[in-house]
């Protein structure tokens, strides 16, 4: 394969992940270091920035401050949820990215989201290919939800279990400070898979693990579920719940959603979250001291409790993204191979073609939900235990985040 | 004053906070290294403990274990919030208390809440001296509001502060990810005193700090309220709103409690907190993608950011309050005396009467607010920024928070 010399564009796409900007980085990073790529841009809300010729140049930034990407949440870019048309009924998004990236000569393209973003990747390097214009295309991973299929998991979801896991455990610690009892229930993105949700579970090697688990992947039943709470609550004087944003009746209907006995009979929408909605329910049908809490976007952007582990393997994305387009490839997805042997942890890059995620969610294995559908098995502990380990630097400015600050120079203005 | 010798008692009492079992470590590490004490004893649940005779033998419990006390959240010993009646009405409890007292020759009480604790200490020092038993009593007080009197802060103000200043800071890089426009509204404890709420405004020290802040020592005013957030939206397409769950309408109705226009029609109690109410009347008079976020409890038992002043002064209390009563001090609360001058920040511990937190709560002064009510002045941040520095040591086991696991022995097993 022989070097192909030109400019590379970095977007980021989709929802907020405490480690998307360390995958932003190891593209960034490496790209400068790489002396084929002529140039580096950073698309200001993703795909979107590339339509509107809003580039930021990434080589006029600091280097020392680009590192702060590693500990800084959310899309440092910014972020989009564009769909891109297909391109067979309407090509006008297709041609003027084609504008673009002739302008400034972009022979790489690296695009950081989750399943629609590796579909954007695959489109436009499809039509890149149709009209003869050599583009070298990689996606990078990230979505806390870790249904990403191709991969053993996803940049983002470790942190974010690691922040659930850790707020589980404190939440017990103040569930359980009177000798009156009380019922949490504490809600967990997620919404088609439980991954999330399950990794309340690892609370228990604090000793503070939930007593219920409810995942989307079983049904959810609002008998079984209010008896479980029961007869927890009688047998320890006290009962904490993690729940699935997307638990769901047996005929798909959300739970978040139904209409249940908890509506004012009026048949009014509930306001408030599924947490507040169950703790409703459990209130009056058992008559405990309950409390809902929904942990909210703080799950997702609690940087200060990221995964070092996780923060290392974004970088890690990125990088090997680049590599893997400067060596010749095209077409693909960075994912990740995971051994967790006797030998402990061990974690790889390899590449997978660019539609495996498409179309199908990765969802947690039956068999790692124990039979009343309440609870993870040892398997998912396994699993998911390895991905949250390690501390990060975590730089800090008055003992507050000290973020990264962009310089952001758009290239338009050339 | 000669030497007293005989065993003490430590209880907890009130709502959690990430530090306040820093202060019974301060108590009982410092007791157990006191000759004259002869024996430390930790109540179950507080003034409970005592009444039921459920005491812990703080003797048997391994010295490197108790430093665990350190980093965990809420009362390792158990709270309450029990109420002693008047002892000229009814005195009952307090014969009680004396006969526990006597059976155990307790003659340190040493007792770690807020105004109710110390009330209750108040309360069983003078009924000890009235009935002539010699015991030392002396209050170690904690609590997120801080809204304690006679003391510059109060233990647990701090990590709560910090730790809603982080989660500020990490909403508004989630909430500033994408290019088109949103309200975040972040409800923060604190029902009486803003401290809390205003403690918001330190993120942006991180250049991350909520636009509007609200605070119940100014009156609420629901159409100014709403001006305020569209205004801001418009100017920065972006608004974050943080807000007490104190705050109230000019006539003293809780905005939380009251009726408004968002109210379904037929007059029906909201469902949800304040937040997700707030987030509601924004989206139906403004239209734009608005979220609410409750803080909740993860506020006061988040003791993985918790302030390593705070850890290092809610001990030095707990150790401030042996030392004082070793040396022949009774009927007296602990209390800080601060400095923050040119030469940095100093504080020292004072002792003040137990009444003086009687019937006073304190209160964030109104010149420490703005004008309009929707913001804190400078004064606010040099106040409340040399408490939340330092990151303690954070002990760990597998990446999750390891807390103290105590054996507590009872010593009614005798």
């Amino acid at each position: 394969m022989s070097e192909l010399k030109g400019a590379c564009i970095i977007g980021q796409s989709g929802g907020p992940t405490a480690v998307i900007n360390a995958s932003a980085l190891g593209v960034i990073r490496t790209a400068l270091d790489t002396p084929c790529i002529t140039r580096v841009l950073g698309a200001a809300h993703g795909i979107k920035g590339v339509l509107e010729d809003k580039l930021y140049d990434m080589d006029q930034e600091f280097a020392e401050e680009l590192e702060y990407l590693k500990y800084t949440p959310s899309s440092a870019l910014g972020s989009c949820r564009y769909k891109l048309a297909d391109p067979e009924v309407d090509d006008t998004d297709y041609k003027r990215i084609l504008e673009i990236f002739k302008k400034y000569d972009v022979r790489y393209f690296f695009y950081n989201g989750g399943n629609d973003s590796m579909d954007t990747c695959n489109k436009i390097s499809k039509y890149m290919q149709g009209v003869g214009y050599e583009c070298r295309i990689i996606g990078v991973p990230k979505t806390i939800d870790n249904d990403l299929n191709g991969t053993d998991h996803c940049p983002g979801f470790a942190s974010a279990a690691k922040y659930i896991a850790t707020s589980c455990a404190e939440i017990w610690q103040d569930a359980h400070v009177y000798d009156t009892g009380m019922v949490t229930i504490i809600e967990i993105m997620g919404r088609h898979a439980g991954w999330l949700a399950g990794s309340a579970a690892l609370a228990s090697l604090s000793g503070c693990g939930p007593d219920l688990v409810y995942l989307p992947e079983t049904d959810f039943d609002m008998d079984q579920f209010i008896q479980d709470v029961t007869d927890t609550y009688k047998k320890n004087g006290n009962c904490i719940v993690a729940v699935s944003e997307g638990i769901h009746y047996a005929d798909g209907t959300f739970v978040s959603e139904a209409k249940t006995s908890s509506t004012d009979g009026f048949g009014h929408a509930q306001l408030g979250g599924l947490a507040t909605m169950l703790a409703d329910i459990v209130k009056q049908k058992t008559g405990a001291k309950v409390r809902g809490i929904e942990l909210s976007l703080l799950q997702r952007c609690g940087s200060h409790i990221a995964s070092k582990t996780d923060i290392d393997e974004a970088f890690l994305a990125g990088k090997a993204a680049v590599e893997a387009a400067v060596s010749g490839t095209t077409d693909k997805m960075v994912a990740f191979e995971c051994s967790r042997g006797v030998d402990g942890y061990t974690c790889k890059t390899v590449l997978q073609p660019l539609d495996i995620v498409a179309n199908f969610e990765k969802k947690v294995p039956r068999e790692w939900i124990n039979a009343a559908g309440n609870g993870v098995e040892q398997p998912f502990i396994d699993y998911a235990l390895p991905l949250i380990q390690g501390e990060p630097e975590r730089p800090t400015e008055n003992s507050l985040p000290r973020f990264v600050r962009l310089k952001k120079v758009l290239t338009c203005k050339d």
